[in-house]
Formats: structure tokens, C-alpha cells, sequence
């Protein structure tokens, strides 16, 4: 055992001490914040901390006698690895099941026990459905005490980066028209007041940008709108007077973080509150005054900010092109430096991030990574979320023959880019290039669908698998999720995936989306495809008698390594395609090059 | 305004005037009976019987002064004609939003307002679901007074027919066999008592079959089932001395079939009764014992139905085989009935359902037809549910050069058929071509389709539908449905729509579905062409590394026409999937016809 071992083996005692001293049989300890975000500060991290398990999405269950975390296969490999000697059981859940531990508890735990979880963590949808699930087996909920914060004396404090303004041309909607689309929503719910706790949701409303997680530039906060002003909940000294006065102008003021609670309580009589109980934890909801009514609906900027504006559309196209610019500059560089015998051996997975991210750093408009990069190296590459770190990570060799899987994404003031690709080292294999082929047929034949206005995101998960499904293949994965602009680089309602559909993943023009399938042999390789996509009009040869038609418009612009592909399992307008779009990427991304990376661009884009 | 009008006119001012002596505001008319069948004894049609709406779904809602159908696009140009000059409004809502009425009567109703509904025939989810959104609307809801009754002198008794055993060898699996099953998913729910309300799942389950509806071969029961023995709640008299001593010796006794509400006020003290809340009333709900607890759960016989065991798949078979036989004998003496001038003006709509029927009745097995006969000349083709009737119906006529749809199926005491192909009636044009052609690849794409076993059937639909939405063409109703076993044309869980998937409708081996895509121009022509599928396992180039994997095994054996087929739009292996169901249906139909009907089934089928 070493010490690293030791040290969750001990945090899971103390869990246990503090449960023991409450007279607690068992906690719960989500990935969540109060803001019910994916990307959590430090200081709500807790289930990394106790468990030792650092995957963006899990959950871990702590007993008297047992520990466990949930994670889907997305997560296998490094949660066993990450788990390993730690005592805690790694349960294998299906991609969506994010309620199988509400099962695994009610077959532990006996009648009569009593489950803590911190109900400023909790969504208040799954507050209600565990509550449901726990008093069917007899077992008493108590969301009222925190034992995390007993057992974790270091625990950090929280964040205080400057919030910003996120300023014209690149905010392309004044803050009092975005205010105004959702005032309108909350009177057609007949709502007085409106709680938002969505931290991206908070960001492009108030057009303000913040740092207090990594990777999405957002600030922690809460809002309380009316009719005509709001109130913006946010750690002291974060807005600086100036931009202080810059809301107020738009009828926003500045209130403590700590202070929504309070605000929530001392609502005016008869008031109506719009709250999103996928989106508003159970702590919050149970502030609210009791004479306040309530009413239930997804968060009206949620929905509007899915929809990118024409003016978005233009600046998101512009940082694509610099995005693949930055790649191309990348790419040129990394293959010269492979071949060279001076470099042998010192080119590791994380040379790829720190140079990428360098080429991308002298791009206009560049702020930061949109995440923690994947570079992965063939069997590296098997882990979808996989992350090279010091103390792991592998070198890449040319002579092991493989591929290499390069997962990355940039924020830029025009935009939020996400990008897979997947590159020969050496020689590569027949069975690669089948795998390699088979993924790029799915991410073609999704990109190339057309469908009704208003289909449900989920419903086009199929196209992009059934290719795989063809051979016997498939991916434990979502195939697509939504796309912010200069904000989170996963953000709904829609995403494109076997997730049992909701009436809100509807599809809407402006909507982006990633086009992701993959296939992953543990242990060997991994291959994923990515590209992101806008919802346009679709120009169909029926017109307009069967309903209003979307396609996709391919946003990210870099070339899809041709030396992989299988080329007799293409068909003839799969090849178009490819050609077409290589065409497009090489039009326009040669303005951005010169030299080596120019040279590069015009090789890897040549039709085959 | 005819006589026909004048009627439904006085019919809804009789519903009113029960209403406003009863002191209620509205009353709600569902298409359902106590066991929430499709097709509805004539004593439970109240909606059609008031409204003049024959379609097989829709909802009737009638306030003091209003009234309004709600009705899905298969309907609405069936009930537009139906409809005019009763008064009534058509309410056209989406397919599958079948929830529309309740937003209908929110908006219509005041607050302090009382609406009616029949308890008995009141779902208890659905039941749920309209208290909850009545209770937000400040609606008072009634379900305990009968508006209808009163209002409807005429209504006609209870069916009488007798109910019959389904035997051996075509009834594969023994009575006693099946409750083992039952009682088995009853324990694991902790369930002491079970009451099943479905009328195929009862059918299914004590090998039973009746004839108290049209098409279905099922009779009105409830049944009550412990850990040793069964009550079966039947109409007096229809169940003979010989099979209630059949059914005696599987612990099987015979009740009134009013008495099943009784017999839940009187359940033991520490019974736990399993009921499934998408299949039994609010009003048998509403007598289960005090002390009795519920637990609910999708009625076990539900998902046991559904996969058909690998005896009855090879009765299936067989009775595919005949039924296609029957199919080409109707249409060899079709088309030369046709092309004989001493025909001309004969042959109609009506014609096509008569001769079918006779052609299906030659055949060993058969007890009648599985639904009602579409036959659709032209623009009647664009009426998914289209029925010609004696005062309204197409001369089929070669001169007019147009398509004709027939969507037909039979009854077999080894399996139920269910089958739509479209025929050229003289020449077609070069649109009706393209449409066909179509429609003819979403049927070949999805019924070549390979999936991962437990796949939500809804997820399957995209697949049918992409050749069409590729060319900005949609169908409003689903692509496919259950079926069963010499049992319901429709039957649940999974259907392959757009309908919001439930985990109940995970994909598995032994299940039947249709597959059935369609383009409708309303006032020209339609196109569907329907084959039932059963769920297999999949061979797949990757072996079983990537889990489980089904594929369909096409089990309707009928020519489709290749007249209409425009080539260009074909690819090649398409083409080849065309050729060899041909061939397949060549080689299983030829031992079953001889003479005029053989030369036709060998010139269909055709390689192209």
C-alpha cells in the first residue's frame, strides 16, 4: 500500500467518524455545487478529495462498513486505477444511469437508517426522486447536516477571481435585451421573480465572464430577477465599482454571495418565483418563503442562450478558422519534430498539450484552454477522458506504430471550439484503420443529416452509430453535447446522446453541437472523430410541404487525417464529402498560414 | 346541415344538459374502457357515439358552450369530413402529444370550475397527471359521476361471446408455465397479489382468446393473481363448464366479471398488490383495501408477451408464409380483373377488402382479419387510416394512373400478420416514383439495421425516416409498432417512434415490430410499405467484444413492387438486399400457390 493509498483510505474514516458521531448510518457525496455546475471549485470537490477518484462525473457512497463510486464506462480504466488499494468499490454504471446509487443504497442500507447528504449540493429534481426512493425503503433522508465539512478541516476556500465584462463586438446582445427575452418567459409563466443559480446561464445574461473554475469562464453567483431589476449574489470585491456601475445602469445590483438565501426568504407577498428544479438545488429551494408561490420550468436563458445569434454565428466561424490555424501550426511543428532524431524520446503526450496550447495562445482572441487537453497514445488513447499527468504519461515513439488521439478546445472572446482528432505514429495496423474509418462514417453521416425543426436531440444519436452498430461496434459515450459561446464547453438543453429525450432537447436554429462517436479496444487504442456543428435552415428538394428542415453547418475547420482511412469502406459520397470539406478547411485557413504549417495544411488536405 | 349532422348536434346538447343537472361545467370523453384497450366495446364508444369521430384515437371534451376533438395527424383530414357541421372544433394536436385536451381545458375552463370524467376508464397515471395539472388550475375533477350514462339511453350492452382456449400446438407455452413466470416478477417486487386489467395480457396469459371487440381477439376480463391461485373476472356465461374445469386445474377460478372490485375491498390485511399504472383504472385503484400496499410496476406479462419464444416465432413463419400466399392469389386475380373491360366500374375500394379477406380465409389457421382493411385509391392513400365504407368509397380505375395503397393483416392461430404494399394502377408519374422509392429505403434501412440489445426502440426511428428527411419529407405517425401473437396488431412496450422512450422499450430478442415509413400528400396519393420484423441476434464482422447486438429477421413474405421503384435512387446494395428478399419470399411462397397466382408471385419478383 503506499502512501497515496493511506491517505483515502484515512479520509474515509474520518467520513465515517463524523457519521458515527452524528448517528448517521451513511452519506452521499455528489460531484456538485450549489450551482449544480461540472466543473466545481476546490471547495466543493469533495468527492475527489475523500475518494481519490478526480473523473469530471461519479459519486461516491460511504457506510458504517462500505465505500463505493459510481462512474460509467467512460471512467473505468482510471477509476480503477485512481481506486486501486483504496478500499472504496468501483460500481460500473450504463452512460445516463446517474441514479444507480439510489438502488445500491436501498439494498445496504436497512430500514430505519438514516442518509446524509448536503441539500446545498442537491438539484431539487433529484433531491425529490431520492427522497422518494429512500422513504420507499424506509430510510430516513437528512440534508440538513454536513459531515463533509466535519471531516475535511483543509477544506479550500472560495474562489475569488475578478468577474469581467464580456464586451461588444464579441457580446453581441446588450444585457438589457437578454434581461428583457427572460422577463418576457417569466410573464408568460405569470412569474414576479425568477432565481437562476446556472452559472453559464449568469454569465451570458449579465454578459459578465469570470475564472472561478478552471476551463469555463465563469463566476460564482446567483441571481434574483423581477420586473424591472435584478440582484446579482456575488463574492465581495469580486465586481470592481466600475463595472458595479456598469450593471446598475441596467438596473442590476451587486448583493453578497452569501446573501440569495436571505433575499429568497424575505420575498414580497404574493410573489410567483420561476425556478428550474433541475437547476436550483434543494437548499435554495427550501429558502424561499413559504407565502411565495412557485412555479417549475427550465430557466429561460437556458434555452435562449442554446440559440446563437446570426452575429455569434459570425465570430464562432472567425475563431474556428483560428482554432484550425492553431492546429495546423501545432501539427506541422509535431511532425517535423518526430522525425527528428534530436528530439527522440523527449516528445511526450504532454509536449502536445503545452504546444498546442502555445500555438493556440497567439491567436486573436484566445483567452484560454476550453479544458484539461486528451492527448492519449495508443492505449491512452482508449480512455475517452483520459489525462496525462508528470507523474504518468507516455512518450511518443514512432517506431511503436499506433495512433494518437488529440482531444482540445480553446475560449475565445468569439467563441468556444472542441476538437477530436486522431493521427498516425509510424505504421498503423488494418484494424486501426477499419476502426479509424468506421468512427469518421459515423461523424460524416451525422453531420450530413437533415432533419425536422424540433426533433429531439437524442433521436439522432442513432445515425452516428448505427455505421459501428453495422460491425458489431458502439461507444459507451454520449455522441454529442451542446457548445457555449465564450462559455462552458458542454452546455445544454440538447445533447446527442442515448439519454432518454426530454421535450427541451428540441432542436433549434443557432443550436451547436459536437459530432463525436468513437471506437476504444482498452489497452490497444482509441479513435474519436469531432467536430462541432450549427443548427442552420436546410436547403432540401421538397421545400417547404412537410415542415420547416435543419442541417448542419461544420463549424470546426482542421484537417481529418486521410493516411488512417480505409478508403474501400467509403462510399462515393463519403468521399465527396471528405474532399468538399477539406476544400473548405484548405480555403480557408491558408489566409492564416505561412511556411511549414502552410505546406502542412496543403498535404493533409488533399483529396483522395 | 344533413340528418347525420343534426344528430351529433343533439347528442352533445344531450351531454350538456346532464352537465347542468348535475351542476358541472364539462366533462371529458376519452377513447377508453375500464381495461384501456385500442379497440373499445360498442358500450365503452362514448366518444364516437357523441361526436361522429370514428377515428380509433382522439378525445372528446365538451364544456356549456364549446366542444372540441383532439385529434393526431393520422385523423385529421378523416376528421375534418366527420366532424363538419356538428359543431364541433377540430383540435389537431402532434402524434403522441396525447395530453393536449388538459392545456385545452385550462384555458377554457375557469377557476372554481368542475369537469367530469369517468373514473372507470381513467388510466391511473393519466388519472394523476390531469388532478395534478386540474388542482394547478384551480378545476375541480369528478370522476365518480357517469355524465354519460345519462345522457346515452341507447348504449349498448356488454359483449357475450364465448371465450375459448388457445391450445396446443400453436399455444406454445403451458397456462401454468406462464403465472410461474408472473409469480416469479411478483415476488421480486414483494408482491403478494397482482391485478391485471389488460385485456392481450390476460389473453396471453391463461392461453384464452374471445371475440368481444372487432379484430383483437381478446374478452373483458380482469384477473387477480396470489401465489397459488388466479381469479379470472368474466362476463356470466362465457366461459363453458369444460374450460373452467381446465382452468381449475391450474388454480384458475371464474368470477363475475363485476365483481373484481369487491374482491380488492376485501384483500387480506398485509397484502402488497402490483399494479401497473399505465394499465389499470384510477377507478379499480380507488377500491384496493386500506390496508392493502401498492407497489407499482409495469405488469410483468407486459415484457413476457412481447418476446415471442422460438416455438411461436416458427409458427410465425409459417403463418407469414400463408399470409403471403394469400396476398399474391388476391393479387394475380387483381390484376386481371383489371385489365378485363368486363370489370370496368367493378372494382372498387370495398372490392379489395372483400376478396383479400376471401383469399386470407382459404388458408389453414386463419380466424379473421387483424384490423380493418385499408385500401386507398390515390388521394384516399394519404389517410393513414383511411377505411372505405359503403356510401363513401374509390372506383379503382386504370385510366387514372395513380398509386393504391393496402395496409391489411390477418388473424392465425400461429401468429397476426400486418402488411402494407402500394401498386402501380396504370401508369405513375415520375413524383410517385420518387416518393415510393423513398419510402422504400427507409423500410430497407431500418430493417437492416444492427443495434445493441436493450436499445430503446424510439431510438431506432431516425433510421426509417433519414433517406426521407434527407429530401425534406416527413410521415406523422410512427414507424413501427409491436405485435402480437395471434393476439393485438398493436401491443406494447417498444414502439419505434418519436414518442419519448421509457426503459420499458429496450429492444429484445423475441420481440415483433412493424416497420412501416410513409409519405402522405394530402389530395394526390401516399405511400407506406410495411413489413414485421423479429428481433434476432446479430452476426457481426466484430464477434461479442463490444456486448450484445440484434439485428431484424423480416419476417412478411409478399412481393414489393418494383414498378414503382425509380432505380437512380437505389445503391447497390440496396438493390442487393431488394433482390434477395425477393428471392426469399420466391422460394417460402412458391410450394404455397400453383397456377395464375404462382406465375404472378415469380413476374414480382423479379430480380431488378
Amino acid at each position: 500500500m503506499d502512501n497515496r493509498t493511506s491517505i483515502f483510505r484515512l479520509r474515509i474514516e474520518r467520513l465515517r467518524d463524523a457519521l458515527q458521531a452524528r448517528q448517521l448510518d451513511a452519506v452521499l457525496v455528489p460531484s456538485s455545487d450549489p450551482h449544480l455546475s461540472e466543473y466545481l471549485p476546490e471547495h466543493w470537490q469533495a468527492r475527489q478529495w475523500f475518494s481519490g477518484f478526480t473523473g469530471s462525473m461519479g459519486t461516491l457512497v460511504v457506510t458504517t462498513s462500505e465505500a463505493a463510486v459510481f462512474a460509467d464506462s467512460r471512467y473505468w480504466t482510471q477509476a480503477e486505477n485512481e481506486l486501486g488499494g483504496s478500499g472504496i468499490e468501483l460500481v460500473r454504471i450504463p452512460t445516463g444511469a446517474g441514479n444507480q446509487h439510489v438502488d445500491w443504497l436501498k439494498d445496504h442500507l436497512p430500514r430505519g437508517a438514516s442518509l446524509a447528504v448536503d441539500g446545498r449540493v442537491l438539484g431539487l429534481a433529484a433531491a425529490e426522486a431520492l427522497r422518494r426512493a429512500m422513504e420507499s425503503a424506509g430510510i430516513a433522508l437528512r440534508s440538513d447536516i454536513d459531515v463533509i465539512d466535519a471531516a475535511w478541516p483543509e477544506r479550500p476556500a472560495l474562489p475569488t477571481a475578478p468577474v469581467y465584462e464580456h464586451r461588444p463586438p464579441h457580446a453581441a446582445t446588450a444585457r438589457s435585451a437578454k434581461l428583457g427575452q427572460v422577463r418576457q418567459a417569466m410573464a408568460e409563466r405569470g412569474a414576479s421573480h425568477h432565481l437562476v443559480s446556472t452559472l453559464d446561464d449568469l454569465a451570458w445574461l449579465f454578459n459578465l465572464r469570470g475564472a472561478d473554475v478552471g476551463f469555463n469562464p465563469v463566476f460564482l453567483a446567483h441571481a434574483l430577477i423581477d420586473a424591472d431589476s435584478a440582484t446579482l449574489f456575488v463574492g465581495a470585491g469580486k465586481v470592481d465599482a466600475a463595472l458595479q456601475q456598469t450593471l446598475a445602469a441596467d438596473g442590476v445590483r451587486i448583493a453578497d454571495y452569501h446573501t440569495a438565501a436571505a433575499a429568497l426568504a424575505a420575498l414580497p407577498a404574493a410573489s410567483t418565483v420561476l425556478i428550474d428544479p433541475k437547476r436550483v438545488t434543494l437548499g435554495l429551494r427550501q429558502q424561499i418563503a413559504a407565502h411565495a408561490s412557485v412555479v417549475e420550468a427550465i430557466n429561460p436563458s437556458t434555452l435562449l442562450k442554446s440559440r446563437k445569434t446570426s452575429a455569434e454565428a459570425a465570430f464562432i466561424r472567425e475563431a474556428m478558422a483560428q482554432d484550425g490555424a492553431a492546429m495546423c501550426e501545432f501539427y506541422a511543428w509535431f511532425e517535423q519534430a518526430l522525425a527528428d532524431p534530436a528530439q527522440r524520446g523527449r516528445i511526450t503526450e504532454l509536449t502536445v498539450d503545452e504546444r498546442l496550447t502555445a500555438a493556440r495562445a497567439k491567436r486573436p482572441g484566445f483567452v484560454g484552454p476550453s479544458f484539461a487537453t486528451i492527448a492519449g497514445f495508443g492505449a491512452n488513447g482508449a480512455m475517452p477522458h483520459y489525462r496525462a499527468t508528470e507523474q504518468s504519461h507516455a512518450v511518443i515513439d514512432v517506431d511503436v506504430g499506433t495512433l494518437l488521439l488529440i482531444d482540445s478546445g480553446g475560449q475565445y472572446l468569439g467563441g468556444t471550439t472542441d476538437i477530436t482528432r486522431v493521427w498516425p505514429i509510424g505504421s498503423v495496423s488494418a484494424e486501426q484503420k477499419r476502426d479509424y474509418t468506421l468512427v469518421l462514417k459515423g461523424t460524416m453521416a451525422l453531420s450530413r443529416a437533415k432533419f425536422p425543426r424540433g426533433t429531439l436531440s437524442p433521436m439522432l444519436d442513432t445515425l452516428a452509430r448505427a455505421p459501428l452498430w453495422q460491425e458489431g461496434l458502439d461507444f459507451g459515450h454520449g455522441t454529442g453535447h451542446g457548445v457555449g459561446y465564450f462559455l462552458n464547453v458542454h452546455e445544454g438543453p440538447q445533447s446527442i446522446s442515448r439519454t432518454i429525450a426530454e421535450p427541451q432537447m428540441a432542436m433549434e436554429p443557432g443550436m451547436i453541437t459536437s459530432v463525436e462517436p468513437g471506437v476504444y479496444r482498452p489497452g490497444s487504442w482509441g479513435v474519436r472523430i469531432e467536430n462541432l456543428v450549427l443548427n442552420v435552415p436546410a436547403q432540401t428538394a421538397e421545400g417547404s410541404g412537410f415542415g420547416e428542415f435543419l442541417e448542419f453547418e461544420t463549424l470546426t475547420m482542421c484537417p481529418i487525417d486521410t493516411r488512417c482511412i480505409e478508403r474501400s469502406l467509403l462510399r462515393a459520397d463519403e468521399v465527396d464529402w471528405l474532399n468538399r470539406y477539406h476544400q473548405t478547411v484548405r480555403e480557408r485557413l491558408s489566409p492564416l498560414l505561412d511556411g511549414d504549417a502552410l505546406a502542412w495544411l496543403v498535404e493533409r488536405t488533399a483529396a483522395i
